[in-house]
């Protein structure tokens, strides 16, 4: 990973009793960069998910009342599934959508994407509403914070690789 | 209002501390017709909002990833205007869109509508969850029970004179 600062930067968070997780990382690529690895159908299933599951994506219509959908396979054959509409997409600034996954249908999280820019490098805060606190806590229980960490850990791999 | 029983059975909640408002209401209806009453774009404008404001809507597509914008007019010619996209419309039993005043854009809060039968009634419960508990702070400040309070009186109005 020559000429990028691998070292963790990444702060989770997730107050007992609210409806909120969030996260923050500093990733060493402009902001242009980091929003369109959010929004490009091609960019999204090189570093979306765990590295364990296969991601593919079956929609990504990045603007306002566009709809997303992305399906992943373990090595078993089980599928997950995962959706939402976008609510604001304003590069390279923000995004705000919805985020379900299919097995726990009616079940949904408003996703806000904050992209600001440090000199070359981009903060990006993401945070996450559920529906309820038990929703909430579930999606903790399940491993939110590793899979998020280690999905942002695999975002900043792409972008090194994609800035050469 | 022959025929109906207009005792105010609203409950509102709001936790102190909380991203979220809730609100809940028996109405005097088969829950399709509440159903239809918001995912019907001549129906809302009967009932949407304070009384004393002119309520039109722009755009509503009761589908996944359909979007819904309503424009408010005051006497004095001042305009409100709210959107959102709308991520599920399960008929009759659920709706959950996105909700953002366009006076504080990025600013967006995820509805939820839950439509149970008790016999010929409806209980309807809404909850809005907000990105921050400021956000959500600020909602409240704004008047957001006694206008929910109003809306909702009106809608069992609506609905009573739809039922005859």
């Amino acid at each position: 990973m020559e000429g990028t600062n691998m070292i963790a930067r990444t702060t989770f968070s997730a107050e007992p009793g609210t409806h909120e997780v969030s996260l923050s990382r500093i990733f060493d690529a402009p902001r242009e960069l980091v929003f369109g690895a959010l929004t490009d159908a091609e960019a999204v299933p090189q570093w979306w998910g765990p590295r364990a599951l296969i991601t593919a994506v079956d929609r990504l219509e990045a603007k306002h009342a566009g709809g997303w959908r992305i399906v992943q396979h373990d090595a078993e054959g089980n599928e997950y599934a995962f959706r939402g509409v976008f609510h604001e997409v304003s590069a390279p600034e923000r995004i705000i959508r919805t985020f379900e996954w299919e097995g726990m249908p009616g079940h949904v999280a408003l996703e806000t994407f904050a992209f600001e820019a440090i000199g070359e490098q981009t903060r990006l805060t993401w945070s996450s509403v559920f529906q309820t606190v038990q929703d909430r806590d579930g999606y903790l229980m399940a491993g939110a914070e590793s899979g998020a960490t280690e999905s942002w850990e695999r975002l900043a791999e792409h972008l090194a690789s994609t800035g050469r």
